[in-house]
C-alpha cells in the first residue's frame, strides 16, 4: 500500500486557494510527510488525515514555503498530548530553528522527538514495510529529494499447490523467501510450483525543488510514480533555469527519461490562476501526467 | 476611522475552520496588525485585505499561535517586491527567530525592516492620525496588550459661523486647535461660535492572552471597544486561572468595570465547536458583547 495525498501544490506565495508544498504518503505501516508549508496542519484537518499516524516528516530544504508549517504542526501535536515518538529529517539548521522557538515559548514536547540532519545521499529510514532514501537536487540552496520504496513482500504460500507434497510448515518461511523445496529423496520442487508472487513493491519519488537536471534520471529510474515541480510553463524556461526551478515540459522529460509510470506536477507559480496549461504542456511530452490536486489521494 | 477585522479567533490548535489569533486594524493612515498566527497571510487573501497597506505589526507574546504566521507573511511581502518600510514590535527574542530563518534561506528583504523590541509599557508608535501604546498582561510568558487611539481631530472651521466676522485665514489653524478669536478691539469670540467639533477620537484595546486581571481596568478605562480573550466558558474558571487564560464572564466583567462601549471575545478553546455559549454567558454580564467573527469588520 503506497498512496500520496496532496496538501499543497503551490510555490512560495499562497494563491487562488492553493497552498505551499506538503504531501502525505500513506504506507502499510504509518503516514509520512514530505515538506510542511504554512497551513499544512489546517489542510490535514480539512482533508481528515489522522495526524496522530504521522511518524516521520521529511523536509527537502529551508525555503519557507517548504517548512514554515512544521513548528505549528509540532506545537499542535504537543498540545494534543501525542505520546508516540516523531522523527524529522532535514537540513541541519532546521534543528536550531525548531529548538529556538520551543525554548522561547517554554514548550517541552510530551513525545520523543528526534531530529535527523541530512548530510549525504542514501538511506534515511528503514521501516518495517518500506524505506526512505534521499538524493540531492539542484536548487538555490541545499535541497533533497526523497524516494520511498515498499519492501518486497514475501511470496504467498498456495495451499492448493502444496497439496500433492508433504511439506513441513517449518519450511514455509524459506518458501516465502523464494527458495525451492528439496524433498528427503533429493527431488527439487521449484518455488513457483508451491507459491504465488505477492503484489509488486511500489515506489514513489518526491523530487522537491530543482532545476532541470538529467542527473536525477538514474536515481529515479523505473520508480512507479514521481512528483516533479513545474514552477513555470514551458515558455519561461529561461526564468526557470535562472531561479533553479523547472518547467512543465522539463518535468515531463525527466519522467520520460526515467521510465516512470506516472508523473504528478506541482509547485505552480502564484502568477498563474489557470494551472491547466501546465498539465497540457507536460502531457505533450509524457502522457501519464496529472496535476497534484490538493485534497486528492493518488494510489501508486 | 478605526475598524477591526478578525483573521483568527481560535486558541492554540486550529479547529472547526477557526484560525489562530490575528487582527487587522484599519486607521485613517494605514493598516496595522495585532498578532499573526499561522495562516494569517492566507486569511488576508481570503478576506481581500490589501497586505501592501500593512505598515506595522504588533506581536503580543511568543506562544506560536500568536506569531507562527509572521515569517511567512514577511517572506511573501519580500517575494511580492514590497518597497515601503515595515515595522514589527514584539518581545525581544522574536528578532532572533526572524533573522535566523532569513539568514538560513539567504533571504534579503527588499524593504526596510525594523524590529522594535518591547521592553516596557508605554507609547510604541506615534503615527500621523493615531498612536499605539502597549501594556503588560498576565500570562504564562511575557505578554503585551495594545491600545490604539485616534488622535483628536482638529475642530472644523464653519464658514457660516465665521461670516459675521472678518477673520484672517492665517488664524484658522489656531481656531482649529480650539483657541478663541480676539479681535483688534479686544473683543473675544468664543471658539465654539466659530468652529464645530470634529468626530470623536476613537480607541480600541487588544488585551492579548491574559488571566482575569483587574489591573487592566484603569489601563483600558473608557476605551470604546476592547477585545478580551475567552479561552474557556464560565464553568472552567479554575482551569482558566491555572492556564493563565480567562472565561467568558471574566472578560465581560473587565469590560463592565472599564466602562467600555463594546466587547469582542475570542481565543476560543479548540475543545468547543459551538462558541455561541461564550457569547451568551458574556452578555449576561456585559450586554454589548459580540463574538469576534473571522472575516467580519467591526467599526469602532
Amino acid at each position: 500500500m503506497l498512496a500520496v495525498t496532496i496538501l499543497g501544490n503551490n510555490s512560495a506565495i499562497p494563491a487562488y486557494g492553493r497552498h505551499p508544498t506538503s504531501q502525505i504518503v500513506t504506507t502499510s505501516d504509518d503516514l509520512i510527510m514530505f515538506d510542511c508549508g504554512e497551513g499544512s496542519q489546517i489542510q490535514i484537518m480539512n482533508f481528515k488525515i489522522k495526524r496522530s499516524r504521522i511518524n516521520h516528516i521529511f523536509i527537502s530544504h529551508l525555503h519557507g514555503d517548504h517548512y514554515f508549517g512544521l513548528i505549528g504542526l509540532l506545537s499542535s501535536l504537543a498540545l494534543l498530548g501525542r505520546i508516540q515518538p516523531l522523527s524529522v529529517y532535514g537540513p541541519a539548521p532546521l534543528k536550531e530553528i525548531i529548538e529556538l522557538q520551543f525554548q522561547i515559548s517554554n514548550t517541552s514536547l510530551p513525545f520523543q522527538f528526534t531530529f535527523h540532519a541530512i548530510e549525504e545521499a542514501g538511506l534515511l529510514l528503514d521501516a518495517k514495510n518500506y524505506t526512505v532514501e534521499c538524493f540531492p537536487t539542484k536548487h538555490r540552496i541545499e535541497c533533497w529529494g526523497f524516494l520511498v520504496r515498499e519492501k518486497k513482500q514475501p511470496r504467498k504460500i498456495n495451499m492448493d499447490k502444496l497439496a500433492p507434497y508433504d511439506i513441513d510448515t517449518a519450511l514455509f518461511p524459506s518458501l516465502q523467501k523464494g527458495e525451492d523445496y528439496v524433498a528427503a529423496d533429493g527431488t527439487v520442487i521449484k518455488n513457483d510450483l508451491l507459491t504465488d508472487a505477492n503484489t509488486k513493491a511500489k515506489s514513489y519519488a518526491f523530487c522537491a525543488d530543482t532545476v532541470y537536471d538529467e542527473e536525477l534520471v538514474p536515481i529515479i529510474k523505473d520508480v512507479d510514480m514521481i512528483y516533479h515541480e513545474t514552477t513555470y510553463p514551458a515558455v519561461l524556461a529561461e526564468k526557470a533555469t535562472e531561479r533553479h526551478h523547472s518547467t512543465s515540459k522539463q518535468a515531463a522529460t525527466i519522467a520520460l527519461l526515467a521510465n516512470n509510470s506516472r508523473l504528478l506536477i506541482g509547485h505552480f507559480s502564484a502568477k498563474f490562476e489557470d494551472i491547466g496549461q501546465f498539465e497540457r504542456e507536460a502531457q505533450e511530452v509524457f502522457a501519464a501526467t496529472e496535476i497534484a490536486r490538493e485534497g486528492t489521494t493518488y494510489l501508486v
